[in-house]
């Protein structure tokens, strides 16, 4: 499908634009009035997640809605350790929840992987082909997954935690097995996000959104090698890389066979510029920002524009939160909308 | 009192030593089976908070079971708003919890502030007293408090939380109310810590434990102003400021009147001092890295000492947690106390 929106693409790739694109991690949720109406009749989250018709609507939802440049599946980044045989619940206001947890050897010899797992997610491709076709070359479609220490952490800790303490004494007392579970997961999402590409998803972001609870070493020990084997099994689209609050890894990264590197709201564009030589930075603007005076969301904005200066997508540092006043995300895209360089 | 063991001060004044002074953050408290036996008969955390003979107590535990540089004053940065007029309660398990919150300029209004809230925390001077007594000069004794942007986090979030998205959201709606109330924070601060210094206490070190979800920008108008202000009110003794998170801000806090910052695990020794040139560091090491095998703690342990090079106060990069071995928190401080530069 030709896009007819095609500036997050071009960006991404490095061509010179008019203006940066602009869309919103977590636009597809609680911030659009029609979210929260279907939600409300579903039994849960994860009935959207698996629903292929549903996860399409709410994706598309926010294109209709804010007119950002870009549509990213509704999905979670959970479902590969389901997919490989460790299911999850969502638990209301608590969040993801693993009734069983990875502890040994033998839990990890028992995880399916590659191929194998990622085609149990039949559900996320029926979902991307269906919103390509209903997106009709509007805007391009974003796809993506945990990065593999993200996921290891959920499946050893067994759910979210400010320290991720169990997590982490895993790669301390257990280094080796940590690397046999992390190459499992990788593996799965290779097939993951090839599938997801061959079904119609124009980029992908790989979210590491604990990355920065680890030290530079074990960055480099524990997930680099990772993102690293990812980004470059990833064909034909362009590759965003977000390492939430790993400021310390931009370095790195820079080594990675990416186009973007997702910027959080602690570091300053010139930070950023500064070591991101060769790529596209995404971000970065505090999504608390948007619950000040609409005047003020437009001036953050702007000077997060003119900082960053060019090769830029604009977005927040992190996921919108739920009960952001949608008329400041509207002043918020409209503000870059209007923006030329 | 003379103290016997002045390593700590020498180094936090610039002197060159013959090795890094060694103590742990949260060196008093679970990781010793005294501390539990004591706390277990109690009626909670508060408790041991505010009785001044028992505060004392667990404050000498890990001078005597780890022989540590430094004992530290057991007590909670929770106890300013308190002494302000905001009770908190502590929630095992959870963390604190504050049953009214500052929503708006008469909450702020009906506020202590300054000497006249400090006095409220008699039990504290109490017993830093005694502990100095106890001590008989074997070890410096450090007081501490949070830094006001932490403070009015809890003051305005009313528990911890993740993201602290209602604090956060105060600053963005209501800056002026907010720094209303950081000067009054920051008033009853200098009184509390001028206090502690005059019953005792040889070094004071200042938290800001959420200084690292602020942005840069944020940091330099609502935390920094007030770390300043409390770094230059305090005499006679070095300061230790600890902006956990906040990396962005070295820069800034190179400027501050104090003697040492305090390092988290994320930052590398070597961009800690390129930025640090005047302060003296101290941390880092990842508390994790002491559920490791106890070579592997030692090995980290003289990579850390050896990557600051000089002027270095040894710790972690966070309070020790409470399931940590015993045995690994002797290897880390035993493996400092044999090192030599």
């Amino acid at each position: 499908m030709k896009l007819k929106n095609d500036l997050l693409i071009r960006t991404a790739m490095g061509e010179d634009v008019e203006r940066p694109p602009v869309w919103l991690m977590r636009q597809a949720g609680r911030i659009l009035p029609q979210y929260r109406a279907l939600r409300g009749k579903l039994s849960g989250f994860k009935e959207l997640v698996e629903t292929p018709n549903l996860a399409a609507e709410v994706t598309i939802q926010p294109v209709d809605e804010l007119e950002v440049d870009a549509a990213i599946i509704f999905s979670d980044i959970l479902v590969i350790p389901e997919a490989m045989g460790l299911t999850y619940e969502m638990v209301e206001k608590k969040g993801p929840l693993f009734p069983k947890t990875i502890q040994n050897k033998g839990d990890i010899t028992k995880l399916a992987s590659g191929i194998d797992a990622a085609t149990n997610l039949q559900y996320v491709f029926d979902a991307i082909e269906i919103t390509v076709k209903e997106l009709e070359g509007r805007v391009p479609l974003i796809g993506f997954a945990g990065a593999p220490w993200t996921i290891l952490a959920y499946m050893v800790e067994g759910s979210g935690s400010k320290t991720f303490s169990k997590a982490k004494k895993f790669l301390y007392q257990q280094p080796i097995l940590a690397h046999q579970l992390l190459q499992k997961i990788t593996d799965t999402t290779i097939a993951y996000l090839k599938l997801k590409v061959k079904s119609g998803a124009n980029l992908i972001q790989i979210f590491d959104s604990w990355a920065g609870i680890l030290s530079p070493l074990q960055f480099r020990t524990f997930a680099l090698p990772y993102i690293k084997q990812i980004a470059s099994a990833i064909d034909n689209v362009p590759v965003t890389v977000f390492a939430k609050n790993a400021w310390y890894a931009y370095a790195d990264l820079e080594q990675v066979d990416c186009n973007v590197v997702g910027i959080d709201w602690n570091t300053s564009p010139f930070y950023a510029k500064s070591i991101l030589h060769t790529k596209v930075c995404q971000g970065n603007l505090d999504p608390c920002q948007l619950y000040g005076q609409p005047e003020d969301v437009a001036q953050a904005a702007l000077k997060m524009v003119r900082d960053f200066g060019s090769n830029h997508i604009a977005n927040l540092g992190h996921g919108v939160y739920p009960d952001t006043p949608l008329d400041n995300v509207r002043v918020f895209v409209d503000t870059i909308k209007g923006y030329r360089y």
